[in-house]
């Protein structure tokens, strides 16, 4: 697990001992926490039970809402986070199954107030089948699963954890819908160019999406990391995608590589990562993609964006054009999201997508 | 669409050209955006709709839950608005539909602040069939028909929008849901006298009724608008009326009209709106609804309200007195209103609701 | 009804006078207030419900989901209380209910601003079948009860209120999974020795639990009440009990007793209820639940707490050895708290839970 950058409230030391399971090729009932726990095998059934899932939806199979009918999914957001948690939610109704939340949010709630956070899983997990966790601080999801197995002991139905993102720490399920949509729109990731642009140091989904990456070793892929020099990737990171021999290229300027890259994944740099403002006004225009900039793609590269976005892609005028442009696939990459979930949802509560 | 008060921080100039489309008999896969969209034949469709359903439900009548299997709604509220809100909520459910929401309350999300609401609408387009937007800003459901049809071009399940009401602007369900609880006392609106009571100047809700009974010229209704000088309904909308040959009669003084009106629809008026204390004391008095003044009313007149309300309406005690008249019927309007919504939503979801 | 403490914003003269009904043996579409209702037969019938619902569950019964199914709960909390919002909304999913509740939270309605709890009730009545109601005031549910009650004469469907706590008055669901959780593991209160510890004068839960105890007079229970002597069970409710011939033994140190008890109900002790620091200082350690505590205890007591906890059982460490100690059920308990919901959402619903 990520070291603790502060005193933690919430969380115990179990956290930092607590190993998640590897997938190794079986979801049903373990608890999703880490892209460490994915291999290049699991990836390959989560996007083939994403594709089939999609294609239910498509065809408007009612099949589907029998797949997880009678099972409750609860919603702990100690954060707001729209988008993972809407796209949960649809993903679990789509499934037949339902979902419950705290009324008034959980931020009013005595859980927010100095609960422990190991009380407030288990009291959850008492009613709920599955439950997706977003919590400001990293470790949070790690304890989830250590007292989500103690408790499963104890009671009638066993929950499992899903982490919704920690703080700065991991966002695994927007890791997963990132490479899926990859995969889904490449058909693989062979021979692909894949190019990250942003704060790469601390953007936790550049960080989990890299480390995906690395499993295609053989699929002769290459990551280009561009980022102003303080914000650059870790080097563990980079080490770790190296140590799988994929060639990594790192520069401060998307010109280098543009022309030569299939993945554009743009991300956002926040002036307040900068010591100074005079560091951020001499590269911020280097970090904002415009349809200027799009133009000089090929022609088939694909524009990616976890959303939401600011002004890193210019002005609303840039934006309308950037999105009527058939190469950003940003919003079928939110999609790709709820059948990522769905299928994660599936698998982790059923064993089977049929 | 109407004009905008101030700088909008949300909303595109998009919004402004955006028309939204006739209903024409044909409801399915329209966004419902303003009362504009709706002429007298397509309000029947809605009525006959309404009036089925609600006879399903009390017949518990399970085919209901087929009619919306499946289908996914999501409830974007950026501002309160607990009475539209759960009944929407109801209605989808009651169809058998599901409902997503942000678990924390849009308000504190990133939708809440700064991003723009064209990719607020689209990302939550990717997840849900329709969207139930209520947005504090004037045009906010032009613009989200506006995206909602360029996203529809790209994704695989096209999503409909429905407004909540859009700041001072429109609340098309609002008007919908009165002219069919009129409708439904009365069995028709044939030579009846309608009195609006209150703000006629700023209450969108009456605004669009007005608009809705002018669709019944040829029915020999007469409309009669009660209100303070200084709060009279805009000229633009009692000449539409007007130019539908409906007779228009404006007093301030309900005693004018109310012993020959059938329908009484009452609304606050709010102090704020008066420049000075001494013109809002003046006039106060004559604006309260008592059993007092009830008691003039017709013995078949029903007396109608959009709640919530306040003093408008006199004491606790008033209250009392007033609810167990069997004029009062602003209860029998919010149940209305349910089975108004449901209508809609079956309507713009599946077409039939058979 | 208990008395009022302050002046009431939200609740009329009539919530004083109403009575909610009795059981005797039938709940079907009576509103739940307050343990009064309940005769031990009542009970019975109760536990026989919950039973059987938690069986069904854990066989995956699928036909639980058609008890329910067509009914829509709404949860109207207008103070935080995640673990019955969350059990409550859980019991009625897994019944095949439907839950509505306020979007952005009922904090940031107009049902929190001023307007009165009887129109909030009726409009939310007009949607729901029935209304779990968490509010602040004493009186608030008897206030539902009277309210619906008149509703219910003049809409289609009626609509049933369950109290999910009202202020420091009474929560009725909450004890009703106390004393359903003591049968559940002794299989009978017969010859019990229940023991209540912390703030007894103040907790409502442990009031309304004593009141429910005194039902089993004839099983020979015998109640232990440890408090500090400013903080002991009012005597209208130690009358109470004593008048069914149930034994009652107050003191002020819970080693008096422990070594007899069969069941401990742990509470909290608030340092804001003690007028000087002092006097608080000298009994908290007393009433510290820790591991060397439990020690004390016999092999087969049951240690519950009504959840959330805070000092009151020491440390992270000790809660981690409390927790592992398989007389410490209150995860069962906070599960049991779901069945026994389900049973009486079944029951006022439908009457029969088969």
């Amino acid at each position: 697990m990520a070291e603790q950058t502060s005193q933690s409230i919430s969380i115990s030391r179990h956290a930092f001992s607590y190993q998640p399971p590897a997938i190794q090729g079986d979801f049903q009932g373990k608890h999703i926490i880490s892209v460490d726990q994915f291999q290049r095998a699991d990836l390959d059934i989560l996007f083939q039970a994403a594709t089939a899932i999609r294609e239910r939806i498509r065809t408007q199979d009612r099949g589907l809402t029998e797949l997880c009918a009678g099972k409750v999914m609860a919603s702990l957001f100690f954060e707001a986070s729209t988008r993972t948690d809407m796209s949960f939610q649809a993903a679990m109704r789509r499934l037949g199954g339902d979902v419950i939340a705290v009324s008034n949010g959980v931020r009013f709630s005595s859980m927010y107030k100095g609960e422990n956070l190991s009380d407030t899983i288990r009291a959850t997990g008492c009613y709920a089948d599955v439950i997706v966790l977003r919590h400001p601080e990293i470790g949070s999801s790690y304890e989830a699963g250590y007292y989500l197995d103690l408790l499963n002991q104890r009671i009638d139905n066993p929950t499992v954890a899903i982490s919704g993102g920690d703080g700065i720490g991991e966002h695994p399920t927007q890791a997963l819908l990132d490479i899926f949509t990859i995969y889904d729109q490449k058909q693989a990731l062979d021979k692909l160019t894949i190019t990250l642009v942003g704060d790469l140091k601390h953007g936790r989904t550049v960080h989990s999406l890299a480390k995906l990456i690395a499993n295609y070793a053989a699929a002769e892929v290459r990551l280009c990391l561009v980022a102003p020099a303080s914000l650059r990737m870790p080097s563990a990171i980079t080490d770790l995608v190296k140590s799988h021999q994929i060639t990594v290229i790192e520069t401060d300027n998307l010109l280098d590589v543009i022309e030569e890259t299939d993945v554009i994944y743009w991300t956002r740099i926040q002036e307040e990562r900068f010591g100074e403002r005079a560091a951020y006004e001499r590269i911020k225009d280097r970090f904002i993609m415009t349809p200027r900039m799009l133009k000089l793609a090929k022609a088939d590269a694909i524009l990616m964006h976890p959303l939401p976005r600011k002004h890193e892609m210019g002005t609303r005028e840039d934006h309308d054009i950037l999105d009527a442009d058939p190469r950003s696939i940003y919003f079928e990459q939110m999609e790709n999201g709820m059948y990522v979930r769905m299928a994660l949802l599936v698998k982790v509560l059923r064993g089977v997508y049929v």
